[in-house]
């Protein structure tokens, strides 16, 4: 148990928008949300996942819809109760902590907020330990819980409960009123126990993010030395490619932002290409038409001068950026868990190897 | 408190199609499934309002959605538990019994089916005492009483419950959803208390549908005497046009039929014309371009030959009609039931005048 302050919340935003892999949002938002709630309302506890009793009622928070969107249209900041009141009235029970579901810009910052305006502590863990596209992608799932009952306000102060026989029929309905909601909404989904947050959750993934974006934020200032090394140690990344961006392709279907991100080597991978797939987050990276690195693995791309990671939904020609591929949670890498993010499912015809055996012998 | 049977069922659906107004829906897809719920759940008691402890949880029951759709799209049964454990769950009491929240085809039937099949009471009352075409068009909201928390269950077993800040929040949301779930769903909702119920309700307006039924039916079977006179008897009905259809206009805009259907004078109105306009529900009637009768009063087409009703659906060149007027409901007559439901709000730009003082010194 610890207090997470203004200071913890620039690193863990840091770090988180690196775990997003591409996406997650823009934390600049969410981080100002998360610092106007601690400002107002003070510090927040963080828990240990082992310090949550096995029957205590969690709630991950979220925000579901698109974060451009959540960037126009303004939060009353009374989402949270509402959300509260919904969830506790519906189990007849009082919510004991708030947790993230996925790690990235905006659903990191925004369990805090809720928790700070709830005088709620918040759970070191998550249900992804990265950023995923789509609903029922969460370790969670693996674990048979079910995303609903799940909660939905806006900033209007409506509110909805869903229960649905699948993950899909949840998709469906949440995505139908978020759009009528105005295209920006705050969700709470897969509430458990818990004993089952900690048995199937990515624990310490809020310690990580801040210990990431600590450290980047260090490198950033730094001018000494390899930083490109350091880098590389403080993530446990895997070095995948260093190129000027030549072309980027976008499309949007079903709501979620499809592409492909085309790179020209420079430094040391001068006269050679590489290509990142994307839907919301990265998918597949490509080196001279060899796969680098795919989901469930993170593949992330930092800026090379300043390290600070770029989504890409600010992809653009002429960046120079590195991409990394960082190992995922162990339970991603089960039968399960290829079936729910692998690169088959993503319609990437190729099985999962994971990082650490792609690169053996080096790079790529 | 008596039950309530096949030959019942049958009497109620005649009658509640003729206070549908011209909307509520075609009958014949309600009374079989109320029919085939009684057959195997059997008989339900009807519950007289003042039989309901005043702190008793009463919930309408109905349908959302277009009837053609449910026509087509079956429901599975379980529909009913589903809402009831959703509403039971979300109240964290029992369901003390159902009633239906307006008189019609379609949402008279129903909760006759939910009651058979939950085992529960089915009180006569309702919210309108006829049918309208927008939600909130219940005496319920002059009593103050919010739409919300509202059940929807759709047929694959998918629930849903909403709780609004306005109910036209409540439309905008529920109709998303409904749309999703394939056009046609069972909703709950004005949950209330007995003793609201009873201030407000429209009493033994089931019983009125049924005791219209049989008389429709047994007019219907009657070859002698003067047949039309007492029709208008047994409706206390005003005789305003009978004609032959010349003429329907229609519009579907924002998932409602608009229309106006065209008359041309038969027998003691040779020479004559007339027109009324409906929105799901007939609205205003004309004679001689003179206003005959308009909301909240019934405007009802019934069957020259048959005295059958006639909805706004099944009108169609050539029927024969004769134009009914039936007064509403008092609490209808009020300013706040003017305002909710009068022709002004209908677009019709008059003064609502009650239909026995349009009739005053006989005929239109």
């Amino acid at each position: 148990m610890r207090k997470i302050g203004i200071k913890e919340i620039e690193d863990i935003a840091l770090g988180a928008a690196l775990l997003g892999a591409g996406g997650g949002g823009d934390p600049y938002v969410g981080k100002l949300m998360a610092i106007g709630a601690i400002r107002e309302c003070g510090e927040v506890t963080l828990l240990d996942p082992d310090e949550v009793p096995d029957d205590a009622l969690v709630v991950p928070i979220a925000m579901m819809g698109a974060p451009t969107v959540l960037a126009e249209k303004a939060v009353n900041g009374n989402e949270y109760r509402t959300l509260y009141e919904t969830v506790k009235a519906y189990y007849g029970r009082d919510i004991y902590a708030f947790m993230p579901i996925e790690a990235g810009g905006v659903n990191s910052m925004l369990p805090i907020v809720a928790a700070a305006r709830l005088g709620l502590p918040l759970v070191d863990v998550d249900g992804m330990g990265r950023a995923f596209p789509e609903l029922q992608m969460v370790t969670f799932t693996i674990g048979g819980v079910n995303a609903t009952p799940m909660g939905l306000v806006d900033e209007k102060g409506n509110s909805v409960i869903f229960k649905t026989i699948t993950n899909k029929w949840t998709e469906e309905l949440a995505r139908s009123v978020t759009m009528s909601c105005g295209g920006s909404v705050t969700v709470s989904l897969y509430a458990m126990d818990g004993a089952t947050m900690k048995k199937y959750g990515v624990k310490n993934i809020v310690t990580r993010s801040e210990r990431l974006g600590s450290a980047l934020k260090n490198l950033k200032n730094s001018s000494t030395g390899d930083v490109e090394k350091r880098f590389l140690e403080v993530t446990d990344g895997f070095k995948l490619f260093k190129g000027k961006i030549v072309d980027v392709l976008r499309e949007t279907r079903g709501a979620f932002n499809f592409g492909r991100v085309v790179l020209e080597g420079i430094a040391e991978y001068k006269g050679r290409k590489a290509d990142v797939e994307f839907q919301n987050e990265n998918l597949v990276a490509r080196v001279d038409g060899r796969i680098a690195a795919t989901v469930p693995d993170l593949i992330c791309l930092v800026d090379t001068g300043t390290f600070t990671p770029v989504p890409t939904d600010a992809l653009k020609y002429g960046k120079r950026v590195m991409v990394v591929g960082l190992k995922c949670f162990e339970l991603w890498r089960s039968d399960a868990g290829i079936d729910l993010v692998g690169p088959r499912y993503f319609g990437c015809d190729t099985d999962y190897i994971p990082i650490e055996k792609r690169m053996e012998g080096g790079s790529v």
